[in-house]
């Protein structure tokens, strides 16, 4: 249950309330909000003088329902903005992983040049052996801190546990937070507390109800910039990596108040693949799309199968366009 | 591995040559082709005078790969056609079930009038409880009959079990095998039998390769004219009815010759999400989509919740074409 | 809702009534049994006089469901008993294929003098690939049919599909609905109107629900003799060949009236771990265990990594029958 | 690749050498360690003075190899030893979460009359939803540490994210990393440089191999105490909370070094079926089992329908002796 106190109420009485009622307490834009579990429901007239509007649900989706807002939130991320009634996709772009100021600086001209306002490349790796290359840490960020500058280019970096996510929530434009780290609760609290913007990819064994439950976290913690991303679920078929949830994805569409990014770099894994998976995404009509793209992918560190050549990535930037053209969305 | 036997072999010596290889024998398009498992491999020199051409793979998807075949199969169904190098999307349509002569009617003027060529409808519905609606079975068949000779539309239906196939294949257009018939090896081999278009539909719990693997034993029986399509597979997720795989819809894009047909309706199983999924499956590039549309569906027989109004399919239509334009292909 | 008409109610009676509620009519052990959908529920005083009882149900589970029958099923396989209050496990072993009479033989009289009365071995396959073996067919039959004469074994023999299904009637003890045959309508029609046992087992891709579904399709055929064997879902896990699923097998034994049997032979693929999940499998307290066992695995002509060595399974068969003891069971 | 150095070596001539080779430096059982990835593997003679012994892995899984180590590793967890050539199984039990000091002295008298030597309960809980009870945190621990000095239980608690690892090093004998926190490097880190045992719960989307590589990051870290714990996956089935994948625990028994422990009462969800898939769990023979047991599981703050009554959990736990006798392993 949502309930929004009335303009004027003290902090004093809110807590006050909040504290009666079990409930979790959010100032979101000016506005003093209550949420409980959906099952200890009932106001039964208490609190009648403080209660401005109440919003009953049937799950733990609350603040991120469709039901509570019916238009999607919107975010600013540089200077673009998505969501709202925008109808605009954000393309982001760029390696896999910051392998090198040369690889980002090359990167970053590049996109530049092609007209792409965001650059993604992860400086934590959260890698799945610890035998393998790690990522270049705080001095990755460094780096992609001065191609933003120089290029103005809004940088989407991942966090990949607590334990450096005050770093990353002070470099990035766009927190990421990795697939593997979407049960973190110390990093979604961390979330919370800040204003920047937070892109949630969905953990591979994550339901789609989970991952909106993940936004609820930050949502709760007062932090209203909040996006979703469907990167590709497990599933027992493996001619491919993973499988990209688009039922899902339309589904968290429809039914939530969230900006949607999909990527289809992971949600195939293999690069012949990403174009028309991407254009597949595209067609939609989402809030951004996530593409890997690095100038010789077969010697990238990481993920080199599912990274496209800068080629094959202008053909695909310009198709994009046009399937927006045809749904009425816009590349921005 | 592929033989193709030189021209003018006898049919004797062909049979010969397969006992001793134990191949299977085949004749598409006027050549005599023999394949074997992968595993039995080497010629060894064995009938170097009948030998045409060798084709080496290392898996048992063999007529179907795009190793062997580079541009994908070419299909006619009616007077359209599809695959090649055509770049033809042949949208089918229609309501999920044969309930009435009444339906088929409405239907089929609907849709002629629309501009689809192609009516969907089962006549012979594969339920999983004994207590629902089973189809009207042989009767629905000559509704759909009378239809296709009015108003020109191809007829795509499904056949659940062997014991009416010789009645679907007579009767269709395209001989559709549903998911739950995929690994049924009495309709496969019948169907290779005929030389009808044949439309394999996944199993939802079938892999990308199993799909293949049907697809060459009615290819290996001797008919050339197969298309698979991708429905919806079983994962985890459970706010959606399946999960659709573009992921792998993708994978058999490009390493097979089949044509790919996609069906969002069941993909996702909620009409609000249909016309999103359905663009979605458009901007990848397939040779067709099936699309479930009734004039009433709250009162469906069956899959009631899915079908979209005829309302809403004409809209939804409309914007197919549009990114069909994008894509550079055509709906046929 | 199943209702059980008052003895001495005429056929012509019931079948109008049945008519009436829309119901599927089904003679059990005497008694004239109506069964409609969970949804078409009230009879509102229709037949006050010709009803006996009725049972009121949520889903369409309904003859196999444990509130309408709250003991187990009980099934005669040759002079062996399962079900009921008996709390007997039989244990069926043999080879996957019939690959020759000799085999049979071998593995016949190995399985004899352990004390193993039944045999399962597979003539009609149901592969993936049509370039592999596929079975002796109905040659395979009449090799097994010689063994149960002299050594006294049942035979549990696979219909993988229709076309054959008669021929699997007449000489098997138990006929086995394969995995890939479990949404076959026309096997499991003809099951339903014999009256010998029949084992379905469930498809890797089916819920435990629409396994227990297809049991309904031949119970309300007629046929009370109903076997469900879980033999391994597939999952994203794939360092096994599918996943036992025993959650979901205890799941079917307390919420079903239907004898449960378990093969971990498939259900994890590989002879190392088969007497760990065999023993597994006994543990929890079923009607039988299927375990594939052959004379020289690594020759076999199919499945040849999951068959365990005759030695091996000697020692497996010692150990599940100390399970029994442990848990109350009786290795029969 | 792993390379065990020779007895004597400095530690200046390790890591020079470690360097060279790009390789982690571990110190286990006074032995100097060289782990390389899998790829790049050759010595070509280089360091040949200083190499004692080479192992040659094909996967990332080493450390943890049975083709590393042959016998389990044995692991001290309070009084009680469990891997090596034990056959020892140590039974875990108690109440989802530490609610109040009541139930966790309530349950640690019950468990200690009984016999049971290992108490678990959760003080701070990964809660999906951000409006649910989240647990008592250091309060809880300090409940906990309370009952272990005056019952002599070992306390096996939880660590839900970075923030709290510490705490949890610091209090618990055995440091579970919970299923949502295996990917959480930080945690795993941490864990490795503690020596106190580490049970690590697979991740319901987790592969069975990528819980042996979390498991490599502890052990790589320093700590050889680690345990590994099966505790269900996420799959289609939907009848229970999650599907205990016992092939893929079967596979990690057989493959790996590792004690594995499992954990029925998550893997069903439901406690009419904890008891039956708590013998087939121990039927196995494995390390450890963990069960969920409440005085009042219907008022439970938590998971409260899959805990066990006392009166219940008394049962199976006789049962569960038995079976061990069957099998030749000691419950502890």
């Amino acid at each position: 249950m949502i309930i929004h106190l009335k303009k004027g109420i003290t902090s004093d009485q809110a807590e006050k309330f909040a504290e009666e009622l079990k409930a979790t307490r959010v100032q979101h834009n000016g506005t003093t909000i209550l949420v409980t579990t959906t099952e200890n429901g009932k106001l039964n007239g208490i609190g009648r003088d403080l209660v401005e509007k109440v919003y009953e649900f049937d799950s733990d989706i609350q603040l991120a329902s469709a039901d509570y807002m019916v238009s999607k939130r919107e975010v600013a991320i540089g200077s673009q903005k998505v969501g709202g009634n925008l109808n605009n996709t954000l393309v982001i772009a760029g390696p896999c992983a910051v392998e090198s100021a040369e690889l980002v600086e090359k990167s970053a001209k590049f996109l530049k040049d092609l007209g792409v306002n965001a650059l993604r490349a992860g400086s934590y790796k959260p890698r799945t052996s610890p035998y393998t290359f790690q990522g270049l840490g705080k001095k990755g960020l460094e780096i992609l801190d001065s191609v933003r500058s120089r290029y103005g280019l809004s940088i989407v970096t991942e966090v990949k546990d607590s334990s450096h996510v005050g770093e990353v929530i002070e470099f990035a434009d766009v927190i990421q937070v990795g697939a593997k780290a979407m049960f973190d609760y110390a990093i979604l609290e961390a979330c919370g507390k800040s204003n920047k913007p937070v892109m949630i990819k969905r953990g591979f064994g994550a339901t789609a109800q989970e991952l909106v439950q993940a936004a609820e976290f930050v949502l709760s913690g007062g932090n209203e910039n909040v996006i979703i991303c469907e990167r590709g679920i497990r599933t027992f078929e493996n001619s491919t990596r993973f499988t990209l949830d688009l039922s899902g994805a339309i589904y968290l569409k429809h039914k939530t108040n969230l900006p949607i990014f999909l990527d289809p770099s992971h949600g195939i894994g293999h690069a012949y693949g990403v174009p028309d998976l991407a254009r597949s995404c595209m067609a939609i009509g989402v809030e951004g799309l996530l593409i890997e793209t690095h100038p010789d992918p077969s010697n990238a560190l990481s993920d080199s199968s599912q990274q496209l050549h800068h080629e094959d990535f202008k053909v695909l930037f310009t198709s994009l366009k046009k399937i927006g053209d045809a749904i009425g969305y816009q590349v921005v």
